[in-house]
């Protein structure tokens, strides 16, 4: 099987962009990660864009041939994948099954969102277009309330405490503080997260990621096309992508403590790579909700079911830990722009196993894993990257 | 390469259907397609939706993982694509380059819009975010404004007139009146259509698609795993699959009555088949407007450009003329759910390369092509057809 590796990647800073449009962030992301793959954008032969909901934000769809016009990379084949907050991930795995093909070589991947151009209550909805909208979205149910409910089960289930949940956003903002990407790079206290107000009992504001503009991109290419143009100095190669499906609705699902498609997903691309939970290095994981993070983490496998808190509580997933999860402060220290986040995640799995992570870098990184989630768990992708 | 076919088909009815909603419509294709297909719901290994604005028109994103949950195809992979109105294209061209990898050897295609959720200006500012929202959209440019300026463009260059137009609206109604899935079954006369309001001149009402409701899903196989299901009995082998994009807005093009897009799309498509215009028997055209109609059969080559209009209003695009175009009755005569559209192309493709096509069939069609259109161009995909 053809090997694919990621050659250079771009990224904008991520918050509040007063001043910039969907245009220009998709413009400088990309640009960026152009210029680190060294190859002149004449090379890229397809792009492939992550957004979730642009058309409700921006009233802009058609993000792929977008991105493929504001690039100036026009007359390539330009595709939008969207997966909710999976969008990210999905684009990036559409772009290497091409690759694999050998239909294109070199592939541009960029994922964005804009979503400060609508106000909090229209964002809110937005976003609710990721659970199933007849049964959840228009009975009330926002993304905070989907996930407290899974936290409150999973504290029934296991006893996880609200300081537990703490735990993941207190290093979170603590990676974020040394990431100077990241939207919020001061640093909380567990004492801060259970003072914050309650959004949807038993998840507080400081257990919550936020709304946040920005883009990342990543240049996909061929490994031996890369070697063959002087631009695998850098590569990283993914060396497993998978992806699965749950039911959108939290109704339907065996259990709320679990997300099934996250462990459907990664035990398909430990078998692909050959892998198992123990030989990860560092993990980005999708954090929309600090309970996420606990049930990312135990999907993985990186502790067992039910004592995710315990393990983040422990510090088991700090850098430094045994596996440390979300280095680069996850959605909820760098903000989450949805259709970006899966992208950045990639681009910190670069950053880690290149040495380039700075006051966050993973001492030893041999095999990063990101794991990128859509709605309350009805995508997950998992992709596995080590240095080419 | 590996050769891949569509192996069963499953079509809604296109009109208005206020008993629907999206799931009801993804269920009713997506099961008809299984069901023609003959292979049973579990050997589907991957769903591709294509879907343009449910974002804005129903409030739901997700669509890939909604269609695998209405169709009980949990925890297999589901994603989205979006490409304007070339989101079917985009759906069925990613599915098609999954299995060349043998990453999967079964995918389920679906696209799907439910438009008449919202009031028509909605719905035209929805279908704007296939434009560049900030230059056109937002500037007050609808779709029929920008197809109007490609028409002048187009009359003004070549002499092309409205009574040529009229001809292709006039041709797709009566191909619609043998179609029972058509939203439009009444015959219209040139003189119906000269006689229709202005919508933005040149174009009138009876030049332009309508809002529609409607799904389309085929089910698209590896041709040797196929022929092993003993599912190759109906199989229609994709030969060819291609795409181009173009700048997002008018103004940046070269000229406005030449689509750059589509001819790049297809000269790639002709030449991965090895034919030629001349060889193509038939070929559903992306018409959202019957000037749209008449750029595509020039960029299609089927007549030399700037005969488009004469071409048409001389009748060889007819089913019996030189080269039937939208003998479906295309977007004008079945209607336009703007993410089904680029599936339901396939399908028709399906069933006039299977004569099943009824009093719309080519006699002795052997090669069939698709051209599905996003926005005004940006986004052109184009797929040929024969019998497997």
């Amino acid at each position: 099987m053809r090997s694919i590796s990621i050659v250079g990647v771009g990224l904008t800073k991520f918050g509040e962009h007063w001043d910039k449009g969907l245009k220009e962030l998709i413009a400088e992301a990309g640009t960026l990660a152009i210029e680190d793959a060294g190859i002149g954008k004449v090379k890229i032969q397809a792009v492939y864009a992550g957004c979730m909901a642009s058309g409700r934000f921006n009233g802009q769809e058609h993000i792929g041939a977008l991105a493929a016009d504001v690039l100036g990379l026009n007359p390539i084949p330009a595709t939008r994948l969207e997966g909710a907050c999976a969008s990210g991930g999905l684009a990036l795995r559409n772009a290497y099954l091409a690759i694999r093909t050998g239909e294109f070589d070199v592939a541009l991947v960029v994922g964005v969102e804009k979503m400060t151009e609508v106000d909090t209550g229209d964002a809110g909805f937005a976003l609710g277009g990721a659970s199933d909208a007849e049964t959840e979205l228009f009975a009330g149910a926002s993304f905070p309330a989907l996930y407290a409910l899974m936290a409150q089960a999973h504290m029934a289930e296991f006893g996880t405490t609200e300081e537990q949940l703490a735990a993941a956003s207190v290093k979170n903002h603590k990676n974020a503080s040394q990431n100077p990407y990241a939207q919020f790079r001061n640093e909380i206290t567990v004492a801060d997260v259970m003072k914050s107000g309650y959004v949807a009992s038993p998840l507080k504001l400081l257990d919550c990621s936020p709304i946040t503009d920005g883009a990342a991109a990543v240049v996909l290419m061929a490994t031996d096309v890369a070697r063959k143009m002087n631009a695998a100095r850098k590569a990283v190669e993914i060396i497993a992508s998978a992806q699965a499906s749950d039911t959108l609705d939290l109704a339907h699902r065996n259990n709320l403590y679990e997300t099934a498609a996250a462990k459907k997903a990664v035990q398909d691309a430990y078998r692909q790579a050959g892998i198992s939970a123990k030989d990860v290095s560092f993990a980005e994981v999708h954090d929309c909700f600090s309970i996420a993070e606990i049930m990312a983490i135990e999907a993985l496998g990186f502790c067992r079911q039910g004592e995710g808190g315990k393990f983040t509580a422990d510090g088991h997933t700090a850098i430094g830990g045994k596996t440390p999860v979300n280095t680069s402060g996850g959605l909820k220290g760098d903000g989450h722009p949805v259709g970006a986040t899966g992208v950045k995640q990639a681009i910190e799995a670069y950053w880690q196993l290149n040495n380039l992570a700075g006051a966050r870098q993973v001492r030893g990184a041999k095999i990063g894993l990101t794991h990128n989630v859509g709605g309350s768990g009805a995508t997950a992708v998992i992709h596995l990257y080590r240095k080419a």
